[in-house]
């Protein structure tokens, strides 16, 4: 589906949940991560326990995920009844367990309490949304709204319209899903299953034949896909590598015509012994290797290492986060004056546990990216947005001094204050301090000089506009604070020492 | 299969290629890279042609893989016979077309000439081994060893024994391929196809079901995939996701016994029309969007920074990336005095993809981590290592001064060197110079002072014994040297800015 750039970027207000489970979950952690308030509906005596231990999952997760400072969450609230949960809401999203009547009950339900113009969505795995607005008042305002484990992390969801779903409502829930970092696929025709999932049980059936035939174990099978071809479609999904339309059709006349390598023709009759031997090696896999746990947040990191990967190229899944923490850094908070000394504080930040080195430190580097960052929050600060940087130019890096004092551990909370020591047409000086949060000794200083480089000539050139304005206001406030003592030091022996 | 530390992780000598194809000419170019000679044996008139130009490919991709230092390349040859390929070589592997009778021919002929001791695979993706080993005079030294496109890039090998196969020649095969950076996996059963294949397939005829279907794109299902359950099964394979044997059995009662979501169950009757829609699909996919072309080198930058992104994971194919790069480094030699100006020369190292930000930017703090990285390799040249680090005690950085001169690029190779400025006897003062590999001008100076940490009082102290000697020899020879002009530098505006 083409992007419409002029939808709008911003999350939702707020939005009702019903159902708080596995799926359910990790909707109302992703919404409150983007800042949008959550109405949970979920006849579970442990529901909200339960997706705030998910939430706790994401919040980790996205620490590690993205530097760009995420807004101030959602909140999260219990409602008593689906017309408590979907009253005044922008969107409803049901995850009911997999059972029509049920879904249909609830939605037709949600459908009645919300109004003629709230958007409902279903995250069913597999009905047709035909079937599932049946019952409706308001059929025209529901499609189907598929997101994958952990709903999070991966930023796929099928939306797919039903008979009598308005072509409007689709357009605006697609606008929503963008807004909190995921990828929406429009599902062109109405069928079982949606597309990844049938694609998931094909290889879930194949896998289960190995298994039945004591070809290969359930660990074997996890990697052969982990170690091969699972690499490869994370950035070419399943068509990528033939090479057009000539590799199609080898591709084709082969499995179709020539080799019956899979058993997928034939129709499986699973009986308990096999699920027990199933469910034993799925055992066995997951207690194999300690280290090699699949806990969740082993599992996030991992996650979270190949979309870091992807965005670096810029690329599918990649791209996505890219864009999701574009619309982030714009609507960021800014950092604040600071009410005694009149530095400038910047948004508190966790040192995360991907900082610490083999040898348990934090490596030297990572002061740096702390000194960077907040760089980059003035900039924001006094106004480089992406039209200033496109029309104007920014502010590059010449120089940094950076001084240690102390050691940063995982877990500790940062603050960077930051004085502008200078300022003249082209350049910039900084001092900023790292101390820890509530602490008064730094743990490092960082002094830096910046070079504002012009966007048209690509060389240096002056600040313009509002942008000097508000950066020579600040250097004026500043300029009465005193000079910090390491400030343009320089790194030397004394004499006396053997050189 | 556990991992036998004793096994030998280094390379064959020289390797004999029966076929230089899409699969041929990849395990060309990682045997070549990896330091291995290759004989190849291919009728086809532009065979080397083709191998040269897949080794460019592999060879760029490498640079973006890994900051470790290559050995140097083995040398291809073209052998005009299969006897002239096999002759005293390591290994043979053949990975001729997919027919039968053509692969029996040359591993016949193959296993004459070889002669009883050497070991021969075929790189068949779905003929049984027992078949392949019918008609050679030592079918104990067969057996299958199935790699994945690319070759060169991706980590699984699957080994199939024939009924006739010698167990040592498995181990044989599998210290070759994983000192070759692979991931040797055991198939336990012949069986047509393998592991891997068979689930590929049956994403495959799944897929062109939809596609037959009119219920998705290739384009569609690609996204699919590449967006949800591709990115986790990267991470996961195939089955990482149940929650062990219950949610194991969930899942197969679920799809076995209830719903029929996948149209697998039919057997596909696919004709000419079909195979036309497909690819012509295929065709749409490749040409829709020049930017997003899988072309070989942008399917293999985003191959490296997912395989990066899970080495910094130590998890799966990451793991078994960080294990090549260990047998290299300790291949790999120490840095060396620069012939000429005296200064400690590193060890050339290539911008990996993970260091480029969302703005296509090397991120500032890596700078400083090659610098870093520098200083710890000078740590290794002057005699610090466990027992030292253990027993005496080690360096910290006080203050590091970086200058940015220019700007490095993914895949830019780079080089320090670096100047010892002073030592006292706990101080040492360095200065590190970032170049471009073969260039002159400096993209970055950094200026490092360390303190010595004695490892009884963890305060400051003298550095000792034979890594005092050897560092302050470094720091007479490096005293003859001019003293950089950004040494010991300050930073500050000039008086007439604004300030």
């Amino acid at each position: 589906m083409p992007e419409n750039p002029y939808i709008t970027r911003t999350p939702p207000r707020a939005v009702g949940l019903l159902g708080g489970g596995v799926i359910g979950g990790g909707w109302a952690a992703r919404f409150i991560l983007n800042g949008v308030d959550v109405r949970l509906y979920d006849p579970a005596p442990n529901a909200v326990e339960y997706v705030q231990k998910m939430l706790a999952n994401a919040r980790r997760a996205y620490r590690r995920l993205t530097g760009v400072p995420l807004p101030i969450e959602g909140a999260l609230t219990l409602a008593d009844s689906v017309a408590d949960a979907v009253r005044g809401v922008d969107l409803v999203q049901e995850s009911a367990p997999e059972r029509l009547d049920l879904k249909q009950e609830l939605l037709a339900t949600a459908s009645r309490a919300a109004g003629p113009d709230a958007l409902i969505c279903s995250s069913t795995s597999g009905f047709r949304p035909s079937l599932l607005q049946a019952e409706m008042d308001h059929p025209e305002c529901f499609l189907v709204a598929h997101p994958f484990q952990p709903v999070y992390m991966l930023p796929l969801v099928e939306l797919c319209s039903g008979e009598r779903t308005a072509p409007k409502m689709l357009d605006r829930a697609a606008a929503i899903f963008r807004a909190i970092g995921m990828h929406p696929l429009v599902v062109r025709k109405e069928v079982d299953g949606f597309i990844a999932n049938r694609l998931g049980d094909a290889i879930s059936r194949e896998s289960l034949w190995l298994v039945h035939d004591d070809v290969a174990t359930l660990q074997e099978i996890d990697d052969a896909v982990r170690y091969s071809w699972g690499l490869r479609r994370a950035v070419m999904g399943a068509y990528r590598m033939a090479d057009g339309g000539e590799g199609m059709r080898e591709t084709i006349e082969q499995w179709a015509f020539k080799w019956p390598w899979s058993r997928l023709t034939e129709k499986p009759n699973m009986d308990r012994a096999f699920l027990d031997k199933a469910a034993e090696q799925a055992d066995a896999l997951v207690k194999a290797d300690p280290l090699d746990v699949p806990t969740v947040h082993k599992r996030d990191d991992l996650l979270v290492a190949l979309l870091q990967g992807l965005r670096s190229q810029g690329y599918g899944p990649g791209e996505t986060l890219a864009r999701w923490e574009q619309g982030l850094r714009e609507r960021a908070p800014l950092p604040q004056l600071h009410d005694g000394s009149g530095r400038l504080r910047m948004p508190t930040l966790a040192v995360p546990s991907d900082w610490i080195d083999g040898n348990g430190h934090v490596a030297e580097s990572r002061y740096l990216q702390v000194c960077s960052d907040a760089t980059g929050t003035l900039a924001h600060y006094i106004g480089i947005d992406a039209e200033y940087r496109s029309q104007s130019g920014a502010y590059y890096t010449l120089e940094t001094h950076l001084c240690h004092l102390g050691e940063l551990h995982a877990g500790d909370r940062i603050q960077v204050s930051t004085q502008v020591l200078g300022v003249d047409d082209k350049r910039l000086h900084l001092f900023h301090v790292i101390t820890r949060e509530g602490g008064e000794r730094p743990v490092a200083t960082g002094e830096q000089m910046l070079i504002h480089v012009d966007a048209g000539t690509k060389r240096s050139g002056p600040v313009k506009g509002d942008v000097r304005e508000r950066l020579f206001g600040l250097a004026r406030v500043h300029a009465q604070l005193p000079r910090p003592d390491r400030a343009s030091a320089s790194i030397r022996l004394p004499p006396s020492s053997v050189s």
